[in-house]
């Protein structure tokens, strides 16, 4: 970390300030130069928080050199983790594909897209029950008896299962879900990632529409600091100017999350995308950039759902993408 | 709303979703152009989940013509909304002061604080108890204790308290508070919107970093569908590509806001720019634009400020700025 | 083109705007509703200046239903256009690698790097002589020397060569290269625009940093609308809050843009990222989901790179590359 | 400037790169810490292209810590610096009113503009002859014959004038406006920047849509450096995701720029909102917020303008914006 000192600032106040770093085992590293003073901080600055540094009077403004995550830092764990959600593998060379429906709305819907999706190759089942809506005028998701309706699909074709947490008191009722996934809109939402934390299930933490890479790391730091290590990192679009697609997909995200840490990244091109005739081609780019797993939206009858069926492939299309998926697997 | 149909699509298929907005009371215009055939939907269309629209096959695009948002929308409500904080209104010409630290950190910080605001002319105090900080590492609020001495605050100043909460939990602990607030991070944290809506309480509600107005707008109608019309809108500054300031504050939202709806609109312009010299101007500038209050970050001392101490004014910095707000509503 | 009528409109003002719009040559259908009257504009809209008609009193707003670009829209030309770049063909199925350094910098790197890519698979190569920086004080391309080294290049390898304009007063200068690059920061600049049109050389058009897709096909429109269909679109990375990568490489504009338009589209990874690292990922991504080129930077010894040291492969990387975008190809 | 050195740099290898510091008189300050080395540049960095040394092998990454701009930096000129343009001062505590419309279209209409702003209390006239227009089906303005007419206007009223310049051929045809004016599309044009560096005329200098404040620094830096110091900057909105304003508006530009700069700051609340009803509290907001001029699009009648109808406006809106801008101008 570095300290830059304002230009007024006496000598006896730097020294104050450097003395305050090393009771805290902060060595200070001294560099005085015609305009500005640096201090470079060595040591472990990770509980030292820069927005109170930041408002010392002194000092003109602070840059971190290392990261602020820890658990999740790639620098501190070399190896990938990987992460296992009923057996099925992701991360560490281990690619799956996550399919289903945005929201489960009846017992043939999701059994039908179940067996649909198993046979063409999924590994995972996906069904919102709970669902965050824009409006509340829109469709909420059927809630416990979709938890039920899921639950029977998972019973009938083997799949594992993932499905939405929006708060925390609904714990308990997805209690045999396999994983549990933190939405967009939820990647800040602090009390939750806790509470997925102190549960132990793995947990597929997707990337806020405004949020950094730095701070999609610092939630999965939430999560992990309660003692729970089974994270997965979801890209599924930042908001920019761009309207024609809902999100913008940001491909590099990938790849530079995979330096960064340890932990698998996987891609959501449906939500990103917001458009069916995208999906394709921008799976087959997570894929190749080297995605751990890919989170299709799957629905019968996609003119017909009660949510996101604009970007939902129907049980014909997701056959396609995943043969073509695994093409390029196969070459990677 | 207006529909915009495929060129492929059959004069069968089109009649067929004629039909169906039909029988949802909806009016259909048909216009048939060389390129392509639009629907013009004449009725209450708030109802209408434009994805579900976008997700048939012979949809090409939907564009809402009127705004999704009912209860806050100013085309139905042409008067303006006065909320009232513990006596102290805001809205519909009435002008407010809010300042208080970014965190209670102890009873002499927030005492001092709240007779120095009071002093400068501030009409309502806010303190944060349970805070949401980006890192699990940081500062997260004194909790309870926190509240506790807020409500000292109160009691010793006669000041209002505004205080933010994080999860629905909380509630409880925030009964003697005067307003709840929401921070932008939870903006679309939809359980929360509706137990505040249930509370009754006056909920100051800020806009999410990457939210657009409508969406800010979307979730007032969440506490406004729970029968709760008590809602203060805040800009606080939304996420860019610039990096000088921590946000951008969108100045002309407030005007906007004000065309579109009829609930106060109020300015955070601390948090937005995340530096104490850029305070003063762009709060001005707030006023100017004819925000309903500001809500300013004051700390005795914030080069020793648990958290916001980059952003925040001290006594005689929040003195000054009180004198030239005054000056500039006195010519409003 | 819909155009939606204020409120307080009268019958004789719309009946007006309606005979005007008849004048034109475009045929109107009017729907009105219970809170607005909207106008349908069916014909030829492309000429229609939407500013203008947001202008009016009596207009609340405008949306185009059909785009406003002519010459680049797929609708209006369904074949892909396939340009040819000193006989090396791009789009329509036929796809090339583009490599070279940012910048000549000197005889022995631009032709070393030109053997290195040939023999690793390029087929054109790329090569700055007048370099657009963002300081003044940083190196500024060799000018006329560099052409003529370029072109030196070009005649030992046989590589076609591709090189970018920044002036207008420069085009006499680059008469030997096959094809003219406009960079990001050039692509509203509507005079060089003009100028390249006129050339009938082949244009490589790169998006700029801010710039919606609509916004780059309409300036692919400038250079059409002086008779030169020779228009290739480039992918480069757009401006958002991320700072990790220099720019955010939109991967669903590549498939998004290849809908809307006839015309090539390729991807330039190394600029969009700015990290070395970063560009192979991002590069088979690109080509995955569908690019019909890639350009990427190569430099002898980017540490000695002169500028863009920091995302420019060296000959052994871009080797590696090649190879694995020869790979991704073969299963497309 | 700081240098973050790689885990894996030989002792070798950082002596050597200390060592090519110091022949550019360049200080080094190496601190070792337990996760990397980092070197303090001490001296004139502005020269070291941050580019070529990210490139570096052994470097991880490289930060600024002073400010790459030194003609228009505060830090080595205190004062304000005052422009002139044809007798009227703007800053250093002097304000004044620019108005006009978007574009010349006719002699009437420019007169009756410049009689109508003039009597209204603005000092300078602006209109566009040359105009950058996104779609080539636009209109591009009246060119010569509308410098013609916007001199004519100036002789008239005595109001000195500002026109747009899009390339470096119409310099002479400019010659007798007396100031020019870079828009936001052109603010990396180098070569334009160049050219009216060198005019020596007084330049208005637009930020560019996605342009970072640094970035609009570095441009005035581009035209500070042909030896023309008569600089003015204007913030006139950022592209954002938000899409019911044109642009979004940064307020807190204005304070910011400021600080960083001795130029002249003003705002363009026209081009930013895109939206007449916002203009006012956007351009009351500037001036509060300490802005040194505005610029506001006029136009005797906007529902016929031929460009920008949409957010001018009309005579009498302009003369009592420009009454109530002088009550915020009274009080600051």
């Amino acid at each position: 970390m570095i300290a830059v000192i304002k230009n007024g600032a006496t000598e006896q106040q730097v020294e104050n300030l450097i003395h305050w770093f090393e009771k805290q085992n902060i060595k200070v590293n001294k560099s005085t130069g015609e305009f500005c003073t640096v201090l470079g901080l060595i040591g472990d600055t990770s509980g030292i928080d820069t927005d109170l540094l930041e408002g010392l009077d002194i000092v003109e403004s602070v840059k971190r050199i290392s990261d602020p995550f820890k658990k999740a830092n790639r620098k501190f764990h070399p190896e990938d983790t990987v992460v296992e959600i009923g057996g099925v593998k992701i991360g560490g060379g281990n690619f799956a594909v996550i399919a289903g429906p945005d929201s489960v709305e009846s017992e043939e819907q999701i059994l039908s897209t179940a067996i649909a999706v198993k046979e063409a190759g999924a590994q995972i089942l996906e069904g919102g029950c709970f669902m965050p809506r824009t409006s509340p005028y829109d469709f909420q998701g059927l809630g416990q008896e979709g938890v039920r309706l899921l639950l029977k699909a998972k019973e009938e074709t083997g799949l594992p299962v993932i499905s939405e947490i929006v708060s925390t008191e609904q714990l308990p009722l997805l209690e045999g879900v396999d994983a549990l996934q933190i939405s967009a809109r939820n990647m800040q939402n602090y009390e939750l990632l806790k509470l997925v934390g102190k549960s132990g299930k793995p947990v597929l933490l997707k990337r806020g529409a405004s949020a950094s890479i730095k701070e999609l790391l610092m939630s999965a730091e939430y999560i992990m600091a309660e003692g729970n290590e089974n994270v997965i990192l979801c890209e599924r679009g930042i908001r920019t100017f761009e309207t024609y697609t809902r999100y913008t997909f940001d491909i590099s995200a990938i790849p530079l999350i995979k330096e960064l840490s340890h932990l698998p990244v996987i891609a959501d091109p449906s939500h990103a995308t917001g458009r069916t005739s995208l999906v394709k081609s921008t799976a087959l780019a997570a894929v190749a950039a080297g995605a751990d797993a890919i989170e299709i939206e799957v629905h019968p009858d996609p003119s017909k759902a009660l949510a996101g069926g604009s970007q939902a492939m129907d049980h014909k299309q997701f056959a396609e993408l995943a043969a073509s998926v695994e093409r390029v697997r196969g070459i990677l």
